[in-house]
């Protein structure tokens, strides 16, 4: 299939729709992707709010009536909760189905889909669209959320080239920008760039909340930006954080490591050392900007 | 004084016209709180912008020149500065002249004014609007910019109620949020709510971009929130930094003691202590919000 193909399903089915899911439901709609979209939800109170959008064309509490009919299914539950289903919906779908998800960790989503659609006319390819936020559910959801933002697709050996180009392509056409790397790598990337700075927010806002509950009150733009990503979800990032804790094992241990040298500097009033950090930081920031 | 009183000068001079020196000067204008306003600045070419600005009455090269007949003088250069200048200054404005400055470390300049100033018929009451920003420069400027946001006012044993409140009315009169702390606990209170947040941010991004720097490219808008503030001007954040480098010290044991607790429970999979981090955490941030 060449990049530049159109691609089109006739039934997708969006398995959560909050934040992310009924923004992806926004956008296929929008674009012309999905002919119709069913979407599964836990909360029979939303099923009446979702089947008034025109994003969704129906909404269902059973998952096996959400997925069984559907050509693409897209997880957009919690990771633990994507694990369990990948499970569940294995002995329904139809033959030809294709299913990724939007998980923030693939290891483990990508193994047990290996496992579960080994042998069936089912293809599976993990996604990680990067373009959450701190707030949650779908009110806050819209088709502009995934314009210019990241997506990591992550193939395993298993992996059709057919359907990740597929997937890929879908991405794209939602202006993603798709890069493809394997599930460990995406897990120990994500470590890094997503995961190490959410704990970080979390732990300074505790800091300086535990020193003087008071002060925080007095504090400018900096360490409201500094902490922003705190306010998102505990459960879903408890989960996250668990899940990928050897990888962030290692990057905290190197953020106190340069801590400790910073402290260091200040401590021996070595000002060349404090002016190389915020220059060095400056410049990697400010490339940051651009993307 | 009353609270309510409106206060006016007849001349204000704003010596260093950025990013906060310039949005001081479209607020007094705008507000009716200068009936002239000069500016001192160091660079020629800006000359001729500033005084074709419609908040800036005249602009001077020469310090002297630019304060010697002010009724109120606004010190907006960095920390170094604006002690050299105070010195500079002392013996040149006139009697009844009320001084204030705008850096964001009030020890040192408290100490230096009170020795300046004394016996002298010159006022001075330190200030630190914190309406910073990571861009840097006048083009950026904007009345709005001191709207709702905080400002501490550092009074001494030295400072005179009636210029306190004076000054305390000023700021008030821009729409700031006004308290009062002695020069000592300011600087303990920013080293905890300002400077370590900065450092944090300048930490994070150097630590994610010596992992390997092109995994920041495929960053989410976490990482792009959490590290805004490392594009702030380094000179000015080192000199901020080393000059708080004691209270920063504290700050930094705490975190790192934080970071150490947080990788202990992510060792010993003691999710209830991840799950008490991420919950006190989106308590604290999400009061933010509200101020």
């Amino acid at each position: 299939m060449s990049q530049e193909d159109l691609i089109s399903f006739n039934r997708v089915t969006i398995v959560g729709p909050g934040l992310l899911g009924a923004s992806i439901a926004m956008s296929l709609k929008k674009k012309g992707i999905a002919r119709e979209i069913w979407v599964w939800l836990r909360n029979e109170q939303k099923k009446e709010l979702c089947e008034q959008s025109d994003w969704c064309d129906r909404a269902l509490i059973d998952l096996q009536d959400a997925v069984r009919n559907s050509d693409l299914v897209i997880l957009c539950t919690p990771v633990e909760l994507i694990l369990n289903q990948l499970t569940q919906v294995s002995g329904w779908l139809k033959p030809g189905c294709i299913v990724t998800d939007v998980g923030s960790l693939k290891k483990g989503i990508c193994q047990r889909a290996d496992e579960v659609f080994r042998d069936k006319q089912i293809y599976f390819v993990g996604s990680h669209p990067m373009a959450g936020s701190e707030k949650k559910g779908m009110k806050y959801a819209s088709s502009s959320m995934l314009e210019k933002k990241n997506c990591m697709v992550t193939p395993t050996e298993q992996t059709k080239l057919k359907y990740l180009n597929k997937i890929t392509r879908m991405w794209e056409m939602l202006d993603m920008k798709v890069t493809h790397k394997t599930p460990d790598l995406h897990d120990e990337i994500v470590g890094w760039i997503s995961h190490l700075p959410h704990l970080i927010a979390s732990v300074l806002i505790n800091t300086v909340g535990e020193k003087d509950s008071t002060w925080m009150d007095l504090s400018g733009n900096g360490l409201k930006d500094t902490t922003r990503i705190a306010s998102g979800n505990p459960t879903m990032w408890k989960e996250i954080l668990m899940g990928n804790r050897e990888n962030l094992n290692i990057s905290i241990d190197h953020l106190i490591e340069n801590l400790k040298d910073i402290k260091i500097a200040l401590a021996s009033e070595d000002s060349g050392k404090i002016n190389k950090l915020l220059d060095s930081a400056k410049i990697k920031r400010d490339q940051l900007n651009d993307n």
